[in-house]
C-alpha cells in the first residue's frame, strides 16, 4: 500500500487507528482454548469487530515466536485474515549488516517469490544506512524505523545529547531521510512523550509516524494527536491490549467493539478539525 | 554454558573460534541440492569437520527466517547437530519493550517450558534497560548485546560523540554494566576497527568479546587479537564466509577444514602468548 492509498483510507475511514494483534495466553480470554485454534478464533473476532474503524494492523512477532515452531506458518495465517484494504505492519525490530538485512527483506517482504501481505517492518537505526537500505528496495513496502520508543529505557541511549546538540532519536531522524523518503519510510515514536513526539514532526513534517504506548502503556490519544497530526503529516496511532484484552472473558468481542469504537469517533473529531490545517 | 566451562574449553580445545552458519543458497556449493536436506548435508558437513577446533557456532536467524515458515524448525533441527561442549549463539538481534522481549527471551530460551539449546543471543542496545534485563533472567544464558558492530553504518550512530565525550558505542558498554555481569552479558564488537575494539576491551576489562567481521568483511585475526584478547578478557572471533565458502564446489569440506585448521594454528599460538599476561 502507497502513501496515497493509505491517506484515502485514512479519510475514508475517518480514523488513524492501527490496531496491534499481539496475542498472549497470559492475557486471554478465559472462554478460549489456550491452543493456536482458540487465537485464531480470537485474532479473527477482533479483526472482525475492529476492521470497520481500523487503517493498519500491526502483528508483533515475539508473540507469534514464543509459540513455537509453528508460530512463524501461524503469523502468515493471520495476515491472511486481514482484508486486502489495510495495512499491515510486522513489527519484529529486526536489522543486521547488509547481506543478512537482505534475508530478513526476503522472509518479510516476499511469499514464494511473490510480494507478501506486509507492507511495512519495523527496524533498529543501530546498525545504520546499510542495515536499512536492503529493506528500502521493495516497491510499496515500508520500513518503520525505530526513532523514539515508548518504553523507559528510551532514556538510556535514545534521549542521549549527542555533541552537536541533537538527541540520539533526532538525529535518527535527521541522518536516515537521506536514506528513504515519504513513500517509503515512516518513523516509530512512542506516545509517552509527547513533546518529543512534537519535535519528530518538526523534523520530518510530511512522514507517517507511527505512535504506539496509547493506552495501556500511559499516552494519551488527545495528547499525540495535538503534538504530530498535521493535514499533510499522518499518523498512525498503534493501540494493543486497550482493545484485545478490553474484557477478559467472552465479553471480548463487545469490548474490543465499543473500545475501537470510542477512539475512532475520537480520530473523526480530530480528523475533521485538522484537515485545511497545516501545522 | 557459563563463563567457567566457556574458559575451560578455550583453554582445552587451545581455540577462540566461533564458526558462523548462515546458510546462503546464493553461495553454497554447486555439487549439493539446494534444498532444506542440501542444507542439512552442508551444515553437518561444516560443523563435522569444523568442531574439533570450534569452541561456539553462531546461527544468524536471517538466513532461517528466508528459508520460509519451516526456517525455525529448520533452525532448531540445525542446533540439535551441536555436540554439548560448543556455546551456541543466536544471531537474531532482538529487542522490544519489556513484555515483548519475555516472549523473544521465551522463543529462544526454552523449548517445550524447558531450557533450550541455545546460551546466547545477540541484543540491540537501542531500548535501553527494560529492553534487555528480560534476556538475563534464565540461568546459564546471556545476552551478546551489540555494541560496536563490523559495518559502515556504524558510524552513522554508534561512531557519534555524546556531550560528555564518550562514543554511542562506549556509553552502550558503560551503562550496560549495571545491567548484567560478566557471567551473562558480552558484548558484540566488530573486528574491522581494532583501535575502537581496543577501548571496549578497557571498558569492560573481563566481559567476553564476540567479534564478527574476520575475513570476508576485512578484520583480521591478528590484529583482534592484539586489541582484545588478555588473560582475563575472553574473545571469541566469528568466522562465517570464509569457513563455509572457503570452496564452493565439492571440496567444500576440505576447504572448510583446512580453514579451520589454520585460524586454530594461529589462536593456539596467541593463547600460548597471552596466558600469564594480563594486559
Amino acid at each position: 500500500m502507497n502513501r496515497t492509498q493509505l491517506l484515502e483510507l485514512i479519510r475514508r475511514k475517518k480514523s488513524f487507528l492501527c490496531v496491534g494483534l499481539d496475542p498472549d495466553y497470559n492475557q486471554f480470554p478465559q472462554s478460549l482454548p489456550h491452543t493456536l485454534d482458540g487465537i485464531r478464533q480470537f485474532l479473527s473476532d477482533i479483526i472482525e469487530v475492529t476492521v470497520p474503524h481500523a487503517v493498519a494492523y500491526k502483528l508483533n512477532t515475539a508473540f507469534f515466536e514464543a509459540l513455537g515452531p509453528d508460530g512463524w506458518s501461524f503469523f502468515w495465517q493471520i495476515t491472511e485474515l486481514l482484508p486486502p484494504d489495510v495495512l499491515v505492519i510486522a513489527d519484529a525490530k529486526r536489522g543486521d549488516i547488509g547481506s543478512s538485512a537482505a534475508k530478513y527483506a526476503e522472509a518479510f517482504f516476499l511469499r514464494n517469490g511473490k510480494p507478501s501481505r506486509i507492507d511495512a517492518l519495523t527496524v533498529f537505526p543501530y546498525m545504520g544506512q546499510d542495515s536499512v537500505s536492503p529493506f528500502l528496495q521493495y516497491e510499496g513496502k515500508w520500513v518503520a524505523l525505530l526513532a523514539l520508543t515508548s518504553n523507559s529505557g528510551a532514556e538510556d541511549f535514545q534521549l542521549k545529547h549527542l555533541s552537536r546538540g541533537t538527541m540520539l532519536f533526532e538525529e535518527v531522524v535527521l541522518t536516515s531521510q537521506q536514506w528513504g523518503n515519504i513513500d517509503n519510510l515512516m518513523y516509530v515514536v512512542g506516545a509517552t512523550r509527547p513533546e518529543l513526539l512534537r519535535r519528530v514532526r518538526a523534523l520530518a513534517p510530511q512522514h507517517v509516524l507511527l505512535v504506539p504506548g496509547i493506552g495501556h502503556q500511559g499516552g494519551s490519544l488527545a495528547a499525540v494527536a495535538e503534538a504530530a497530526l498535521t493535514a499533510s503529516g499522518p499518523v498512525l496511532a498503534a493501540v494493543s491490549r486497550s482493545i484485545l484484552y478490553a474484557s477478559s472473558d467472552n465479553t471480548y468481542k463487545d469490548a474490543a467493539a465499543a473500545a475501537v469504537q470510542n477512539l475512532q469517533e475520537y480520530m473523526k473529531f480530530v480528523l475533521n478539525k485538522t484537515e485545511g490545517t497545516d501545522s
